[in-house]
């Protein structure tokens, strides 16, 4: 190396992610200055809670005052930990404005107050990066942002939420019915106590605004995305999409159709040649398509404080050699698109229903289906006593005239449950 | 954008991916000057063939004669996709003497002549950057360099040769045999004319080699890569395989071991479930292992013109906004580590051999086995008449002993042919 470059890090939470960091950071220093020739120092931790302090900490170092960090003019880059979006919102603003570049992993603070922030450090000229706040460790916000730059991105389909992919591999290898295998990853530690914004699909619905902003540059905010989460998904739906040759993941999808963007996130049947099906357990991947690369993925942890960190890291070292010119400091959305209505999209679907077991109910069905426009590509049907289960696979169809058909079937007194259903990839 | 940075480009060749290179940066110059503030044009073009030369060229940018490239002094980049390793290098070298900052997609180049390259670059403090030479539109050089900082990569295992893994995945899906596939992928120009590079392994050791030098900082060149092809692996051992469990794929794998480094090519069985074994046809593929982030896989296009340029136009522009100090501009490699001698790695192996069908032969091969320390983890045995066809899946061991076994099978009486032996991954 021709030149060391001391970075000066205040680190802010000093949590999973927050000690993660600090002790990657120790443990890689040396690697990371002969392979960079950056000199990595955390000077400050605020942390509230003085039981997380490690004993080891040299005094000083830990702080439960901002104001510590903020005012000192010799901090560089200011990592931001600590989660939720009030805190953490005054802190990033308070260190840019008093001169510093950030580092965050907080999804949910970029997907609801992302704009304001990146406008800030567009003005201020400062570093706002966020490697770690989408899939942990796999880079995918460096990839869309340097590496897609010629790549006219249309579609972003991304498997970003680890708990829920664990919890429906486990659904697609029989291992037992929704509730039964959520407790089992809540007691393993992969489900949260309060699981509602994984399983819910809030959580990949936060990802997907992020990566849906990068992809299209053009702001996608958390409440501009329509997201469902697994909670209706059971076995019986897994495992009848499996015997069609389909496995059911929880699908981030950001699309730009016609020059406007779609971003939503729903339980999908994926055919079980699509890279994505093959993810399995708690890993996450992001699958991107455009029109001059054909097809790119990624997969790896998406989670987890030591490869989490990873990503922490490597945004700090980026951010000591970057140019100031502009283009990776802040925000890429420069322009900004309309959003195509939901129920315009197409879809093809998988529907599940219970009816009458007699003559002339499938042609039933069918016919309403065909007022629609909606084509039938796969069927099933099993008899169970007086009833039969109909289980169909669509053609591709415009949703607002697939759900008109189906509000049509779940009306017919033949009808005798109400229908499930699934979209298909 | 604050503030707009023209860069002047100087393109050495106008092939495949010299004129899709051309072509992308003139459809995307916009959308990439919006992105990134870099205006990106190419100023000149060299190129000794003039049927190439496209009509709507404008006037004195495409040139025969490298000196009005290597000797215009607003060029800022020079772009390097002729091939082959003499002119490619004298060319690259008098660029930079220039003051020229360079791309290169040329993996014989760099896993020959990286060194002389690298040295030069450090030296003169130009950026020699090289995306594009290997693995296609996959960002896996930018991935490796600038996000795995922490990552300790301990291995990198590549599907990095799209015209073999083509071909192994349709003798997978029982569509013929090796001769005849080939026949058909040269005829689809999946493969050349002269497929030896490709179904040989070189061109896969070249980019293995580069692969290694990144994960491990420490130069690996062509000639440390021992490296093996597809030419013997039939379908019936890719049936075979199948039956057990694996499927066959030819694959890079570099490794530190015990601060040693192995970087090595051949053919191998990967379970089915592993990532890599659901990467099929013409696609590439790294596998990334590391004591931080676990495991992270790139799979996307390993070749073609506009997938690759896409990498050549992300070089571009992270030259035009990288600080000079050192860590991107060149080489890696800022340690020299020994090699892992092959002999003494442990892998498991899969044997097909035919044998005499009566009592006692396997006992007999089970004994030789035993002696070298070699012990079976799986066995199909299927009778032919007079002989018994043996298929064998080892447990790990060292590769002296597991060869030392198999020279001493070779000689019992009751082998009736040349042992196939392909390693399990």
């Amino acid at each position: 190396m021709s030149r060391e470059m001391v970075v000066r890090i205040g680190l802010l939470g000093f949590g999973t992610i927050g000690s993660s960091v600090y002790r990657l950071i120790e443990k890689e220093h040396d690697n990371i200055l002969d392979g960079t020739g950056v000199d990595l120092q955390v000077v400050k931790v605020l942390e509230q809670d003085s039981r997380k302090i490690p004993q080891d900490a040299a005094p000083g170092v830990f702080t439960a005052d901002f104001s510590e960090i903020a005012d000192d003019p010799s901090i560089d880059i200011v990592v931001e930990v600590i989660g939720g979006t009030d805190w953490a919102y005054t802190f990033l603003d308070e260190a840019m404005r008093k001169g510093k570049n950030v580092v965050t992993a907080n999804k949910q603070l970029l997907a609801s107050k992302g704009r304001a922030l990146f406008d800030l450090a567009r003005d201020l000229r400062r570093h706002l990066r966020f490697e770690a706040s989408v899939a942990g460790a796999i880079p995918i916000i460096k990839v869309m942002r340097e590496s897609m730059i010629a790549a006219e991105l249309h579609t972003v389909y991304g498997i970003v939420n680890g708990t829920t992919n664990y919890i429906l591999t486990r659904m697609y290898n029989g291992e037992g019915d929704y509730p039964e295998i959520l407790a089992k990853a809540q007691e393993l530690g992969y489900a949260e106590a309060e699981p509602t914004a994984d399983v819910g699909g809030g959580d990949a619905a936060a990802k997907m605004a992020i990566l849906g902003s990068i992809a299209f540059h053009s702001r996608v905010t958390l409440s501009d995305v329509a997201y469902e989460g697994i909670q209706d998904v059971s076995q019986e739906d897994v495992r009848y999409a499996k015997d069609l040759g389909f496995v059911v993941k929880l699908i981030g999808a950001a699309r730009l159709v016609d020059g406007r963007v779609s971003v939503r996130v729903y339980p999908a049947l994926l055919p079980q040649e699509h890279p994505l099906a093959a993810i399995s357990g708690s890993h996450n991947a992001v699958f991107l398509q455009g029109e001059s690369i054909g097809e790119i993925m990624l997969m790896g942890p998406g989670a987890g404080g030591v490869p989490t960190a990873t990503a922490v890291v490597s945004d700090i070292v980026s951010i000591a050699n970057t140019k100031d010119v502009g283009f990776l400091q802040s925000c890429s959305c420069y322009r900004s698109l309309d959003f195509y209505p939901a129920d315009e999209m197409e879809s093809a679907f998988f529907i599940k229903v219970n009816v009458e077991d007699r003559s002339g109910v499938l042609a039933q069905i069918a016919a309403v289906f065909g007022t629609h426009g909606v084509s039938v590509a796969s069927l099933i049907q099993k008899g169970q006593g007086d009833e039969a289960e109909l289980v169909l696979i669509t053609h591709p169809t415009k949703e607002k005239n697939f759900f008109a058909a189906i509000e049509q079937v779940r009306r017919l007194p033949s009808c005798k449950n109400e229908p499930m259903t699934l979209r298909v990839l």
